[in-house]
């Protein structure tokens, strides 16, 4: 249980891009997990008053607030809870850059951020194992596309073009059950850097595909930025921030990487 | 007629939310029928000026309090008015917090509340009858991914994990007509708590379906919180209230734990 | 000549929600319309620079009473030109009152606003001619089901539940042709009040369907209510104008109570 | 390499409405292109650190700008990059006028442009040789309409109305694949008046098409003007520019005037 997720630990350390979370036994915050976590353990929550008031805060609290929303990490996972594995899928947006011109442009579309962990134990997931796969806008496209009797496979790279490029080999692939009622998601992946090796594998119903194409469809133009041409004000949450300023490597620099090929 | 709603009562006493709906007789608020009700009400709302004054805010008004709106309770209910029973579908949002880091984490994914009532009268429905369930977004997945000759089943035990779990159960069942003309929804309750039981159906024709798909397709990533990903400034809206800080039981709570087993 | 629209006169006199657009011979604007009039006529306009500048402003003139806009009439209706006749589809916001509590409530759902002017001369129609019908949101879901062989048909009675009902009558019809290659909007009101009968036909094509389908689609939502529960700030603009407070009758307010029965 | 398009000089000199577009070779900005260029060029980016601090503001500045953005030129561009040619689409706003009763009226829709460039390398595109093609609402959902087996063809005269009328023609031409697995498309132009020919080709996946279904989709009822009529707040965006109020002629206005038959 150490080294597992607890619902008090993921509400005080969000985490999912943060560096230690490479690292560390910490889990991928998940929506329903959670709210099945405060079944659990309700009576913790609701009794121990203080770390409840730490990490909760008022509509009205925020809203005196709101201007600094956009510096602010938002986290809307959403898992898919199945006897041996979960997923979590989340967007990463895509970032635009100022030309000196005034111009904004868009530099790096966004990505569907899908994450597979093991479980271990009775709805207990060991995200510290997860493995991760962006997948990029066409990608996307072609999971939309997809027919009930249809597959797809995608190869992805994170360290393509650089010095230790083919160190990490990451295969997603979606394979479609035989009775046509969802797909299996299977995520292997190989890592000759850390050597580590990775196959995680999750059954995905039709009405969980069904789930996913709507929030694909959603996303999509999200992704590619097109909602800052329809609302210019959403230029701001778009900028690169501090974070991926940071020369040194991270997660998230690394995962959106993959498809840059 | 007693127990019964009127339009004057139901634009005066909002309360979908509000705990003393569950005991008392009060409507469910609905556009079309409160449009109705215009109709067959006209005069004694035309020729009493005060009770409309009192509920009649023009948009420059309430332009002046903008900035209130967060914390305002806002209805949108939609019915689907039949000859045995009356059916109302209304977005429950999503509850995100703020951990110590300042960042945001989604709490709760919200839900997609379905209320049936019985007739009692050409076009007067009981609300104070009405069963009420709470569709998760894999729920509303399912529904998505129905083909005109499938069906589904729903269950759910509002007090699942708790010391009366057991007590009320719920079924919501979705059939298709014989002729794929539509669907039966079906919904059976029954309580042992306050030793009620109640079954209600209403027939939904492939019309009204077109629209709770569409609706669907546009609450989905709303009730998973991605609309706060690609507008920050949503943020506020998402934020629990005060009402939800309250430990007392509520309608809403409940509902909502329906499926957050 | 006299009685039809010149853009020059569109330009100067928006109007659709104007009393005077009933008994007057001023067209609907319509955006390709005017982009094709510009054409035709684009040397008045490119020389006359004073009739231009008065309705042209620019960004930042409009950017400086942003605030404003909530209170501003905005058109933009869409148009199917053909030999015959004219089609524009536009939306018709949904209204929310405020109760004493302060909450917000529908208190009437929107309507996708469809109105046909016969043809007077190539490219020209006479929109003092047109017919209007109001489709309601489980009309448009009819629409949104509609398979390629499939029709429907939909009857309004705009004084229903008043003392002149049954005076006017108003069929709108949607037939699919026979080679499955788009579908026929038949209207066909009768009007006793003023003893004016009008029968309207416009084809439309599988590819201007698709353009239906897709804005039906994305507004079926915003006449539903539920842009302002994802978006409260939105509530202002849906609170009822001036304009409809009045209590003479007006195009608008009989269009809605349509289908209001 | 000389004329063609390097990733440091895009990102110095964005230009999509530029008019020197015309006739320089300055390519057309892409997110993917770039992203990939950065594998390619990452070198001298990251060490050369004055060129990519010219172009880059974090969300801290620009969100101090917020204001200003309804001024600022958005480019999001997204490509399709193949063997012999590269495809952009970017979307164009509609644009609203004020009368003088101060309604905004929508005075022309916006259009999908789309761009095609020959390859002149290994993922190397001569975007000085693109041919632009700009789809209406109504081209846009004859796309959206195609099933896997139908193709379609356009026919634009940018002149058309003009003294110059047929001195330019441009055909755009949707084909799909023997094997159905996705279309062709062909877009050819000839000029007389530059004497210029240009005849381009791009296969397009089953998995593409998706996306720019989605796209469209997305699109469509921002083209129409619809999102203004949802957000009021967003009229200001879609005003004239100072830049359409030149009487000279832009390759913009060139593109819109092609539809405007």
């Amino acid at each position: 249980m150490q080294g597992l997720s607890t619902p008090m630990r993921a509400a005080l350390l969000p985490l999912l891009h943060s560096r230690s979370a490479v690292g560390n036994a910490f889990p991928c915050l998940s929506n329903r997990g959670w709210v099945r976590d405060i079944g659990l353990y309700s009576k913790s929550i609701r009794m121990q008053a203080n770390p409840a008031q730490k990490f909760c805060t008022t509509a009205s609290a925020i809203g005196s607030e709101t201007s600094g929303n956009q510096d602010r990490k938002i986290f809307a996972n959403f898992a898919f809870y199945k006897g041996k594995s979960a997923m979590n899928i989340t967007p990463m947006k895509p970032i635009f850059k100022l030309a000196e011109t005034g111009s904004a442009f868009i530099y790096k579309e966004g990505a569907l951020f899908l994450e597979i962990a093991p479980a271990v134990g009775q709805r207990k997931y060991d995200w510290n194992k997860k493995q991760v796969f962006a997948l990029s806008v066409l990608e996307l496209g072609t999971l939309l596309g997809l027919s009930p009797e249809e597959g797809c496979e995608f190869y992805h790279d994170p360290n393509m073009g650089k010095s230790d490029a083919g160190m990490v080999r990451k295969v997603f692939k979606v394979e479609p059950m035989a009775d046509k009622s969802g797909y299996f998601f299977n995520l292997a992946v190989s890592n000759k850097l850390d050597k580590s090796d990775g196959r995680l594998s999750i059954p995905i119903s039709k009405a969980e595909f069904a789930v996913i194409r709507s929030a694909i469809n959603y996303i999509i133009p999200y992704l590619m930025g097109w909602h800052v041409i329809v609302d210019p004000l959403k230029l701001a949450d778009c900028m690169p921030s501090k974070d991926l300023k940071s020369d040194g490597p991270s997660l998230v620099k690394d995962a959106r990487m993959e498809w840059a090929k």
